[in-house]
């Protein structure tokens, strides 16, 4: 089988290149289907991969690229500017055919503005969602749009739903998933005027499953596969996710280390609480894809570690493997 | 002192007339300060207070209501046309200066519109919000609005952050409160344009401690103490917030229970874990007002039981105490 090529925007993300090089090790030794292109400064990510991580075969290769995008630049004129990033040399092998996907855990807004004026949208594709996984006590929802394109209009929210119906289902393999929009009650009469215009269209929309409202308090407890909503609210309710999730399992663990009594009780509970600490991650799924792009962009979290960039980079191949960028396409044009 | 004397819509709630008045008993007999008035069927309150909770006080009395506002019915249609249900009447009681406040754990719909339509809004207040407490590692926060007025304007979010200022430092006893809006970054060219438009009307406004924008992450580690927001945002937040915390304590249970050995752990590390689940529950501060009308206005939980009941009675007497109404007045009319 032919493989899929992955650029990786080396230098992106708070452990780069360490990490992410390590990530792209760390995936092609385990899977034969990848290919990793490697974008960032030569020299350095030769001593990472040479000389670190002693690689030596052929499924990794390296692109120079000498300037890279920083957290702090104003995302449109660092995509203009910075010409010779990591971020827009990766971008530029996908939309010159030379990669299928770039992986990036860099500046989100970088990544969103990137995606749209370097990789471009697919025909017919008004706005192109960020699409994370977040956890549920069923597995995994879809929560769409979590980027930073706000003010959606309701045709945006029904292509939301459309492309993630696609992605849900190609992705984690069940059909038809359920499609919900996030709302603050279930009754006919509630949402704001956004929510009102949007769910007569999500009704007549024919290829997806549309359940209908669905309220954040229902989210954690998997009441539906794909959950549309506005960039604004998509992003608060995932970054309050990770918030609360991550100050609950540190409240937890200082509670939990406040006694010897305690302390002896935890060593006994210990792996049933890293269990559930696992599942509550909103990291674990590698990265959030950028639906609607004429190649696959997928973003990482910025603190990923070399485990995060290799689940993120295995993501781009079921996604090339299913063709969901041809199942998009015809979706949308129908 | 003069008592402050509290409307108790007694037939409100998940567990109303048993729980409600059970939460007035305790209430009064807790607190020489109060006064309560349990609005609903007479024959079902008197077996309830002298029958059930042997009550023989003058701090209680009933008024008769014969009608009830289910949770099924329309905010608006169900406040005009059952004027002899338990919340309008419990409504007149403070329009007509018989009661300093009202409590309920009713439709919150019905609450919001009850309390424009019946109570009146305070002169010069454009839209009154729904103001709960939301616990941090700190503490707790205000976050309003989490009311169901969606779609609001930026004059709108000025006034809940005076509000809000105001009855958090005459609650909490913190002088000079800080105040965020809640956004998806802190960057100066961030946000929905609602949040453009908030942002330097909050700079200009001299009555309050405005630091800037606040991400969602950062709610729960007490990064501000008022939190401003449009409803359909708060609303998400908070019950996201609910069903997050539920969960994850559900899922540590099971997990928990799962083997002899974290059985026998969990036993050791449980008062740590009892006082963490209280520290992240909602509805630990019992109820939350309804801020800019003429009389207080406390929204409890649907599910509360005779403690947050007991919690939201006497919230009212500080409110009532503090003056926090006529603080109010003199602010927004400056």
């Amino acid at each position: 089988m032919e493989k899929v090529i992955v650029a990786l925007d080396a230098m992106g993300g708070d452990y780069a290149p360490e990490q992410t090089v390590q990530g792209a090790v760390n995936a092609v030794r385990s899977s034969s289907d990848i290919k990793v292109i490697l974008v960032g400064k030569e020299e350095r990510l030769k001593e990472e991969l040479y000389t670190k991580c002693g690689y030596s075969g052929d499924a990794i290769e390296i692109v120079n690229a000498t300037e890279i995008i920083e957290m702090g630049d104003v995302p449109t004129s660092a995509i203009k500017n910075k010409k010779d990033s990591s971020l827009v040399v990766a971008m530029k092998l996908v939309r010159d055919g030379k990669a299928d996907a770039v992986v990036s855990a860099g500046s989100t807004g970088a990544i969103l503005v990137g995606g749209q004026l370097v990789v471009g949208r697919l025909r017919g594709i008004k706005r192109p969602p960020l699409a994370p996984f977040v956890p549920t006590t069923k597995g995994f929802s879809l929560l769409l749009d979590c980027g930073a394109n706000v003010d959606a209009r309701p045709e945006h929210l029904v292509q939301f739903a459309q492309m993630g119906s696609i992605y849900y289902e190609n992705v984690m393999g069940k059909k038809n998933p359920t499609v919900g929009i996030l709302n603050i009650g279930t009754e006919e009469e509630k949402g704001n005027q956004l929510v009102k215009d949007t769910k007569p269209l999500l009704e007549q929309c024919g290829t997806i499953n549309y359940v209908g409202s669905i309220e954040s308090r229902e989210i954690v407890r998997g009441a539906v596969d794909v959950i549309v909503c506005e960039a604004f609210v998509g992003n608060i309710v995932l970054k309050f996710f990770e918030g609360l999730a991550l100050t609950l399992f540190d409240s937890l663990k200082q509670g939990l280390m406040s006694s010897l009594r305690t302390k002896i009780g935890t060593l006994l509970v210990k792996p049933a609480l890293k269990g559930l600490k696992k599942q509550f991650d909103t990291s674990s799924q590698g990265g959030a894809p950028l639906l609607g792009l004429k190649g696959l962009v997928v973003k990482a979290h910025g603190n990923s570690t070399s485990k995060e960039i290799e689940i993120a980079i295995k993501q781009c191949v079921s996604f090339k493997k299913q063709k969901i960028n041809e199942k998009i396409k015809e979706s949308i044009s129908e």
